[in-house]
């Protein structure tokens, strides 16, 4: 059974802050520190969506990589880029937009189109800034 | 004349939008498209200065480093890291927050400082995403 | 004068191969090496393509980088994507396609679109691979 | 006991179409889209080679970076380098040269090679352009 | 139960060489090559850390990013940038400097620290150049 | 006269100091700060070379990057990869190994053998680490 994994990168550019609202302004700045300024601040975030599952014996495909790109600009960059991640999205409502946060919640909008297209999500990773990013399996630990 | 040309990079993490306060939003929304979001959206800022000189023949330095790399930590990074770009920044008030813009406001920054460190400052290449950046040259046209 | 330089990043994926059609095939090896592969080779290739100008005092823009994008989408991206440089891009046709005829043809294609949308071109790079890229000042030799 | 993964990068640049024979034009088309343009195009593909093992206490290494280079070099990049994988490649003939199965293909080169230069190849990833990768256990899932 | 992976990358640049004590100069040039050179070669060393864990309801958070950064650079970092692996690293003496065995000993100075924090280290990836890097989980084989 | 400008990449691994021997070790400190550690610390140094010229009607090329890369490797990388720039290099004797250094010294390596070749060396850049590198015109100032 020749599982293989296949990978489809995407950008999104958005605002943010880490607030928390039952916190005091000194409280937030203690935990979040620059992360919490009052005005937001952003990111150009890049997101890669796996997929798993065995080639088809006549497209050679796992899924084909146009349908998934058509599933996560609809369901993610869309929804996303140039945004608020804090007042714009409706599926992060009432969310603390931590990138922790964020990617579980990218995962629990693509992972049923994604089956439906025929293929299995395994894994998100979300990336912030070259010096962070963060990786979801769907709750599993892999390591 | 042995003139070397030395480039420090540094980050920033900052939300802004394109915004023209004397047009109405659909003019707003025509011209800067997506960018022009009511809320606010973010990117990674990478800039790049870079100074001429010839090497020192004691230190082989056309500027130590440590001390560009301070200049514009305290100037240019310090101001705008994890700052709303419209909102947050007393040199850049009043200015619409395009590339092409902050990217001379930032130059009228550190002109002046670098040479009272005793190098000439010559280029600011201010990177927005992997798909766009500007380059400055003091208004200079070397091409 | 406060003249900006902006830079768009577009990419395309093609086949070439470098042949000379007036040679035996022993000296297009020996010229060419593993290049002149007679079934063809390819890569990735990325454009940036660099216009100046003085921002705009409404809009803060040398030019609408939307309008820019969609220049080289027109008239490099769609004729070369997916395309063998060699048979199946008119504006290539009878040309060696080396990465410098290639970019010298591009500059062709685009210098007068980008004048009409009030732009003007001023450099091209072409990256072929990570290890080589051409640049192009339609002819100047800025250094 | 305490395994470390030890990967090399190595790079070829190759031509290729998707494009099964038993389709028509139109259905070939509708698939694989540009992708299927009768005249091929081209990618710069990146491998790394993931091999797993307990450091050798005189030595320090997992294998010798050296000898696993030269394996992938002789096996993967020779064949494959500046050649068109459809046509050029006797261990990818009658195969849809998708990077899913040239992946699995890849494995097979060189998984008895690895074995007896004494270590156990464990993952291939295949990067075929920034935008999309596949990755290879073996058949396994980790994830 | 949700868990989420979350990674900080650092930079050090320091000095090594790959030498056996108990070789003869001939043994060591053998199996080393050029990595063997007496007064020693250098890299730009870049290490990811990963840590596992469900995000705090209030913070959003696996770990603290700051937290995870101040240990790594005072437990890492510090020790290691700008030095030499073989003679000024106090946790690498006695250590035949192989990158396979250097992240083994930054596992080790590191794993406690991030537990105190709260978090859970699950994975070192140090790349020593970008055609080569290890992963250490601990001694843990997740594929 | 079309004038194109050509690019080839190529690396090396190197230890070196900051070190002014006429400077008691104090000062040595004071000036170049960790960069000053007395058992040297390590880069991976990227060295881009640029020749310039008018493509030749039968090849395309304004150099036969096969020609230039051979005498990059000969002349440039040979000498200086894995090695010790204070200490192992002929043509870095009595130089302070400052990075601008070391690029004005390269430039008299390779400018002859390039003019030999055909080619027009008009520029190196050299990269130290992410955040820094030097360019270098032959002594000429472009902007």
């Amino acid at each position: 059974m020749k599982t293989v994994y296949i990978t489809r990168r995407e950008n999104f550019n958005a605002a943010h802050k880490l607030w928390q609202e039952n916190w005091s302004d000194e409280k937030n700045l203690e935990v979040f520190g620059k992360c919490s300024n009052h005005n937001w601040h952003g990111h150009n975030f890049t997101i890669y969506v796996t997929v798993k599952g065995i080639p088809n014996p006549e497209t050679g495909f796992v899924i084909n990589l146009k349908e998934l790109s058509e599933i996560i600009k609809r369901d993610v960059i869309e929804p996303l880029d140039h945004k608020n991640l804090n007042l714009d999205v409706p599926f992060l409502k009432g969310i603390l937009a931590s990138t922790e946060n964020v990617v579980i919640k990218i995962w629990e909008q693509i992972v049923d189109p994604i089956a439906k297209a025929g293929g299995e999500l395994c894994k998100i990773k979300l990336v912030e800034t070259e010096n962070n990013f963060v990786e979801y399996f769907g709750g599993k630990e892999p390591f």
